[in-house]
């Protein structure tokens, strides 16, 4: 943490993965964290993803998107329900139990990287970070290697930015591999949210995010701070 | 325009190419209009696009960006200072005289073409439409063909739209062949707008955009239904 000689775009969503990807990026460049708000997903998100930016020192951009306009078609898309998704590449395979606005959003790390890449040109750095693993998502398409390598190559083409980077610190790891790092990173995860379907501020335990969370922290061996409700 | 069987989205600024596209993807599609508006654009083209749509009978979604924030770099970014691009593929090679705001759009055609694989993909459809012509435009790295298949292979891969086209009917026309085919198929050009520095409701008529615009009615041999103030 020392150099900062670099700046880099670190998408952002407040989730574990991003949050980590985030604290990764913060070793070796100067951040600015980019996250996106579609207004129909939870706030506690966004609000973690505001917390993990100001504690690891990145400057922070949250741009409304509204996508309700794609809500009507999307929510009964060509793939069925989806429940909102974290940048960190999280497509839970079921809808929450109740009560969450049901938000797929098609093409979401394609826009992502597409602004991320805006922002990255706008700054004059190569460095892009997406905190995607396929490890644990391996059935979703845009957390491959062979999406990102091809975002990488389109927006190098479409840009001035020949040498666009796409940074994917996290492809290869599993989700308790990721806590490792980032807990050695001195990540407090407590700042980070997962829950699809909070309850009171509480994260509920059971739905697949928090599901996916809960073994995260088992399986690196790290207490897991989040307030569940079950 | 008759069988309207699948419906396409169509990127739309209400310029003459966008436009165009638009009218011709109406022969054989029902067609769905994306417009984006970053906040600081003059609105003049985005009520074009508007009675654009509307006259050809296109849904209409006009999606607020607010992409301000990317501003005050942007505004002295890499490549120097920009005006509003339209997503044509307008891409002027000076600022305007004075009065509009300067904003130049990192990433443009893939942020637009990323949120038109969204909505096409939420529709079922595989078309996506750009006006994107590398005739008048060829300095410009995303109105290249190049580019444009690049991007269409990763929002393939990156979404569930293995089968996404994207359809750049005007890749390999002069603006004068735009007006010409636009105008065969009835669009009326006085609903257009293209000037980036317009006063009291006119076109400056000694923007690059004017410029073109002129040229283009007069390559096609159709009267220019535009008030130029010189």
């Amino acid at each position: 943490m020392s150099h900062h000689q670099t700046e880099a775009v670190v998408l952002l969503s407040g989730g574990v993965d991003s949050s980590t990807c985030l604290a990764m990026a913060a070793v070796d460049h100067r951040c600015h964290a980019l996250t996106l708000h579609y207004g129909q997903r939870n706030h506690l998100e966004l609000e973690s993803a505001r917390r993990v930016a100001v504690t690891l020192g990145a400057a922070h951009q949250v741009l409304e998107l509204p996508l309700d306009w794609l809500g009507g078609s999307a929510l009964l898309g060509v793939n069925g329900p989806h429940v909102p998704l974290s940048v960190d590449g999280v497509h839970p395979s079921r809808p929450p139990a109740s009560g969450v606005p049901v938000t797929y959003v098609p093409a979401r790390n394609s826009i992502f990287l597409a602004l991320g890449a805006a922002w990255a040109e706008s700054l004059g750095t190569p460095h892009l970070f997406i905190g995607v693993n396929r490890v644990d998502y391996s059935g979703y398409p845009d957390c491959r290697p062979v999406f990102v390598e091809a975002m990488q190559r389109a927006l190098r083409l479409g840009t001035s930015a020949a040498d666009l980077q796409i940074h994917t610190p996290l492809i290869d790891l599993t989700k308790g591999e990721i806590i490792r790092r980032g807990s050695a990173l001195g990540l407090d995860y407590a700042l980070t949210w997962s829950c699809y379907d909070p309850q009171d501020g509480r994260a509920c335990g059971l739905c697949d995010s928090c599901i996916h969370r809960k073994k995260g922290f088992t399986e690196a061996g790290v207490p897991d701070p989040t307030p569940y409700v079950s």
